[in-house]
């Protein structure tokens, strides 16, 4: 029964997108350690690039300098 | 000092909803542990049904399904 | 399908405690939101002393003044 | 490769404010531990104050009181 | 940038095994979403039997019945 | 009231080292955003080597290459 928590920037993904990340995140658990994906639950979290940080500046600031 | 997260869809729980539940996580913890209330915190985070997965597909998948 | 995750110091939380705590977080969910206890998560995680803080000192400190 | 999350509540943080918590939580890891900025996440997460929770009653209410 | 954070029950995962999350964690978002693997951060959490509840009651309780 | 969590590899950091995190947390949420320390928590989570990824691979790998 595990239970993974994907965060990434709030940048566009698509709901197509995120039924990949949950069906293949639900796949790896099951491949690798033998979890009933019946009890498998993936939560996809996004965030604003203003709030989150990396090399100490706000990804907001990254994207302005191409990164 | 505790620390509750409740993480659930975000499927419209009303404000008197989301008091109970910090008034009966609060209980809880001072029921069970001794825990003193004054210290505990409560933090609901509402997902999106396109982000939240179950069994490998997305809830908002289950909800059209009658789940 | 709720997630509820829950922090606590490690201070000697027995089985017992534990089993009340996440039957207690899975029948409050029910009460409140409705939701099905079969697909209910709760995970307690337990925090050294050392590791947790409170206006900005440690427990361990804190339980050494008697607090 | 630290990963910090700091929870607020939403109540109107600004983006240089964001800018100086992530900047400050980069240094603070770098000064105390030695942790390379480059590989430092910082993820700032605003909770409506009718989803916090402290000492069994909501932010919301308690910003009514005058707290 | 994403973050990933994977948590089971601790029953046995083998460092081999943590290897293929963390590379099929990675993979994942490079290939749905275009990720930098540089900068993903996966991280696994193996959480007690005795600290996990579904359906109310411990993983330990639902392995003595053979669940 | 803000809550902080700060994820580390365990690779030796001291009870002096983790003083000076929460210390170091609490103060710069005070002075960014005025929030009082009384009720700030933060909570360190160590995490080994083997369940730490980054770029695909654990960090007990990349510290065999002297990364």
């Amino acid at each position: 029964m595990p239970y993974v928590n994907i965060k990434i920037t709030r940048e566009g993904a698509t709901p197509e997108q995120k039924k990949q990340l949950i069906a293949g995140a639900t796949r790896l658990l099951q491949e690798v350690l033998g979890k009933n994906p019946q009890t498998t639950f993936v939560i996809i979290e996004e965030v604003d690039t203003d709030n989150w940080g990396i090399a100490g500046e706000t990804v907001t600031e990254r994207r302005k300098k191409g990164m």
